[in-house]
């Protein structure tokens, strides 16, 4: 029976830090040997550093785990799941690169940097390929891989199949996301109750760029970006977990609602087909009651590894519209680096 | 001192009904003659008949009054507001204007009749017209005029003045409607506490269709509809009153976020230049804060009677895009009804 | 390999019906063998009948199934589980006991029936012996049997080791109710959201004279009320489901807090010691956060079959004070008649 | 026409603070000289200070107002409105008053010194005398008086008429309050939603004596605390502005719900008599409907300065329970200290 890799969690006090160590406290191919966070927390039990907010077993059994402090213990675990906060990972994330770890970061960071992997594995698991160039270029032993904003991750999932199937020439999306999105405490309840704030800061550029190198095409040496022109429009809703996207899409040859629904509901990319642990089964739920899916009732489903599609209907500007919805700090955050994470395994980047 | 003109409240028990009431005890142009509703609460007084659910004076001050049948008793005022539902609208609403009352109508029953104004007096005050056509074609003394759909209207307050300044080619439009758009009870706290739910009934193809209607050109015998292409995709959120939309435009010329925001600025129709007593100051109210217009904040200004824009800014896909609010039961309903009253009232109808 | 017991559950579109389904789909001692309904329900496919409300499978399994007339099929099964409304209860749970099923119901409607037992199998699993007077009684070779009001039975699973180690006088007690007490649709999102209602229908008296009967003495021929004060204050607020109570009792000899503690973490009664297969473990789940129990984060937990007492402090009043949480729609409905069908079967009521 | 009184606002970018400039903008007696907040602010203008986060005008006309820093600039104004922080207060507010100004101060700081008046003007006006004596004491030519916690004020608007009717003996008291009382951004949205958090810290502790104080007896030299027991059990829930509150009281000579709410109906204290500006014509409103008063649809009334009672009826334990609710930011906070500001004007405390 072979030894499970030992991981390192950063940022582990917040509300994705917990996610993941909830995700890894009982994982197949990982185990939790560090448990890091700023130095604040360094130094006292896991629960006694911070609030554990999920469901379920508190602190996922790792309670008495003495916190280390993220920013000068590197004590060494090959795999590191970073849940800091964007100007943090600008230096932790390279120096535990630079020490050999293979980090799979939620930060936006390094997305955009040209030899980053930006990975959805269900979405473009080849651009893996770009680590070897990282590596090379940035004379690390280890590594630096991203997954992408949330609101980005559940959109190419939708879109991945449709631009294989088709090609996607325009995207509108219009996003209602979860107080979740926004860490803890994050928005304030005077802000959110009763209230849609047509605003998120950074959002928008995020996911008008971050589609068009996730659906880009890995050609040895770089990733050159799909030419789909996306327009997002991000508002924050009272709702706890998942966000709820409106998408209206030009595709190439103009496909009937019919035929796009045929091609989402018979994709079964990578993931699927290895059985990556944090996979689901079918990665996107096709929904035929017309008031679905709904964000409160539908997006825990499959853990939120899945993404929702409901409403495939002609748009008279685009040529197809439909309702999609996934959870922002599973699949779009924690489980979406655990799965990468996991295609890495499977790839060979740990033998 | 001129006499104050009668009216007639239809379907006065409900949210918008109240709405009615409300705003029509201090008018300066009418007053109240009767409150009428089904035959359950005819006979009762009006604060026997229904739970008052607006805040100031309950009532408006008419809570002794006693409720008539709307079904049954045509006790002959010139102005009847009707809040009558679909169905019962159909029958009503054709006896009251044969009876010869201008029949100031919420109701879509018949807003897509060739022959019956679709009305929002800062779009299209012309429109008016057609009820001399009416009248020949059916025979009455009195007429019906409708206003939009709440959605529609909203978006038509903002697609107006851009229609006229450059000329709209395609809307894309997706809205986070509030609770009491349903009416009462309307959506049940189990369906919309922490949810969104992506779908209303009737209301994507309504918004489609009643935009070409209303920025379409009254040519003295019809209204040729305006050659635009409307895409809707409607939401309902935990708001409790206010529609928020999310608004992307093709307009001709390509204009910039500036000469857009200049255009909306200037922005002063009939019924501000006329000084109707319902109509806002300022029809649309521009936001410069990034995080702005927010529902819960903005809505109520101007006692719901202005629009709301902000967020102008660059679409990649259709050119401009912006944040848009507006107050579904008041200018979306009973405040848009009375609007088209009063502006029946200064061109005439009632002399 | 024992057979397993038919039931039927009657109301099984409703909120709690649908919960009755979901509890025995897969139970050990029970399997659905009538899915009942209204005559407007009945002849249809479960899936036809109603809108899943629940979260896991949908219909759990059984959206097939056809849908039976409550109030003209008795399809005999030994088991009832009904989720009737009250009025429908009346005429429609006698005639299921006539038939000679055992009625486990959690309308209101036979509570308080001297001969009757009102049953939470923790607090007085003794009171089952009523069964044999009621059909003595009534001529039935069936029986009714009832569990309480969903606040008043989280009420005495907290009051009940309480009672039992040192006495209690009198009890003042604050609900804070979920929206699904009300049933579906029940309250209006419109009357909710953002708001706190001072007022529930019927709840106070409920509480305060059924607590009395569940913790009465069961005699052999008749239920001894127990000399307790109970004064409830009922409120409905913006939470899903769970009900959080804030209770403070006066019991003989003045315990401290921590002999108050100790008592409610060492109980241990009936259900847990038989190995009931729907009661929780531990009974009363006992919170050291000084901010908890909280109902959205807490109520789940053992599938809302435990209840959860926090902050247990001095009170200046009445002695003690504390928090209170449990779920209404399982433990204080579906769930707890189970519970006490399972009781029922340990006890040989099916032999 | 006699002059306005200068005024400096103490803390003005915060919820209260904001609250404070609103009234304050056009008070009769009062008009601000100062807008002060911390070091941070200092120097900017008001309106790029903090973010506006009431309706109505922004910033109540002062946006390009210069905030000075309340911690050095001390610009002499005879009355300083104080919405410190607690820690804050320590050291400022004394400053304030050996400066000479008299401090209407909503911290919690100096509520309890013996020789600092804890002040509701209808309640007991006559405490204001304490501040002879506490000049003396500390050599002040200035002053500190305070206004209790938002959670008491609203209980002993209630319990004073009744008090000094009956007398009061116990007091129950089970609160569900709104997020504003935790200021900006106080509670997480993730914390709220949804939920119902059954503390809040210091709050039980300070209803429980600051009520004492509050209808204590003031004898020329002292205040004699109140012989009443008091209990309070406090909670958090999704509610935007508005404390409800459940009350059980012990009266003397156990009068009739009847009495109670005759004495309640006929109370006119000493700032209705007086015509204090900010008093509301009547105290208390008494609701007749049996699910009111409801904190979303009634709290706004009286510019948030009236509090309301309903469902007045026997309580088995403690003979008398109603609903409570009043406006925690208005009357429990600026709107309090305003009028414990007009009331010392009319006292003469400024001749």
């Amino acid at each position: 029976m072979s030894k499970k890799i030992q991981v390192t969690v950063l940022g582990a006090t917040g509300v994705v830090g917990q996610r993941f160590v909830r995700r890894l406290a009982e994982h197949p191919f990982f185990e939790i040997a560090h448990i890091a966070a700023s130095g604040r927390s360094a130094g006292k039990r896991y629960q006694d550093a911070c609030e554990w907010r999920l469901d379920g077993e508190p602190y996922a059994g790792f309670g008495e785990h003495v916190v280390t402090d993220s920013g000068v213990d590197f004590s060494f675990a090959p795999v590191v799941f970073s849940a800091l906060d964007t100007d943090v990972a600008k230096d932790l994330e390279p120096a535990y690169a630079e020490a050999g770890a293979l980090v799979f970061s939620n930060a936006s960071t390094f997305r955009m940097d040209a030899d980053v992997p930006l990975l959805v594995p269900e979405v473009n698991p080849e651009h893996l390929g770009l680590l070897a160039l990282q590596r090379k270029q940035r004379g690390w032993s280890g590594g630096i891989l991203t997954n992408p904003n949330c609101t980005t991750t559940v959109l190419v999932m939708a879109l991945a199949p449709l631009h294989e199937a088709f090609g996607v020439e325009t995207v509108l999306m219009t996003s209602m996301q979860a107080a979740s999105g926004a860490g803890y405490p994050g928005v304030s309840s005077l802000d959110l109750m009763g209230n849609v704030i047509p605003f998120i800061k950074g959002e928008e550029p995020k996911v008008e760029v971050e589609t068009a190198k996730l659906l880009g095409r890995f050609q040895g040496r770089q990733v050159q970006d799909a030419p789909i022109v996306v327009s997002a429009m991000c508002h924050r809703v009272p709702v706890l977990d998942g966000h709820s996207e409106a998408v209206s899409v030009k595709l190439k040859g103009n496909p009937s609602p019919e035929q796009v629904r045929d091609v989402l509901a018979a994709w079964r990319p990578e993931p699927q087909r290895l059985g990556l642990p944090s996979a689901p089964v079918v990665p996107i739920r096709l929904h035929e009651a017309e008031n679905r899916p709904q964000v409160r009732r539908d997006v825990e489903l499959d853990a939120g590894m899945s993404v929702h599609v409901g409403r495939i209907r002609r748009c008279p500007v685009l040529g197809i519209k439909f309702s999609l919805l996934g959870h922002n700090t599973e699949r779009g955050a924690a489980g979406g680096s655990v799965l990468n994470a996991e295609l890495a395994k499977l790839k060979g980047y740990f033998d």
